[in-house]
């Protein structure tokens, strides 16, 4: 754990989210400025400031976790596909220097363009999306 | 292997790529109309259309690849970070439907969005770049 991690805080529970799925290694948790409706995010539970440095095992977790997440807001959200995407290094666009996996549904014809500009999300929408992924 | 799948045949070999690295169940190599300079595409050997049919095996071998691809495009293109892409349904720009990830070497001030507009590079730009990556 680093002290002043947003994510390890999420982690350890000491920050709040809405989580959605775990497994040993990873969590998954709604993005709380989301790209599109359902945006997750999926997190070792180790710290590491980016994929480069997570260990083997931390991010087979993660992409394992995310590869049964994308099948399941494709299927209980009707979304049309889903982007897998991590950002390596602000000029990537990472913001937060804990490795992460966006998981993005997709819609037919919505206007997605990355970088998106994350805006605060209706909190209420996020909890109930959370809950259908749970 | 499935008919008519491009990157079933640079698996194979009968379609021509610039391979830089490969493991037992993987494959890298550039991408021909790259998004920035090194752009490249990591491919597990055995077809399925996206990560959600790719064996759980697959997907690790074709992950840990590009964790350490990142490093290298970092290192030997002296990009400032990465991002690692992929796209699951034509509505989120998949547009080869047999798995792959994208490494895409990101620059200081580069002008990248997603989707980009896929356009052809300069065949030697590439195959020199290729040699630098391996």
């Amino acid at each position: 754990m680093s002290e002043n991690c947003l994510f390890c805080g999420i982690v350890a529970g000491s920050i709040p989210s809405q989580q959605v799925a775990e497994n040993e290694r990873a969590i998954a948790f709604m993005d709380i400025n989301p790209a599109t409706r359902g945006h997750l995010l999926v997190v070792p539970r180790a710290h590491a400031k980016d994929l480069r440095e997570s260990a083997p095992e931390d991010l087979i977790a993660a992409t394992l976790l995310a590869q049964s997440l994308v099948t399941t807001v494709i299927e209980r959200l009707d979304a049309d596909g889903a982007n897998l995407l991590s950002c390596i290094g602000a000029e990537a666009w990472q913001s937060v220097f804990h490795t992460h996996l966006h998981v993005i549904p997709r819609y037919k014809d919505d206007p997605l363009q990355l970088p998106w500009h994350p805006t605060p999300g209706d909190m209420d929408a996020i909890a109930a999306t959370a809950a259908e992924l749970r």
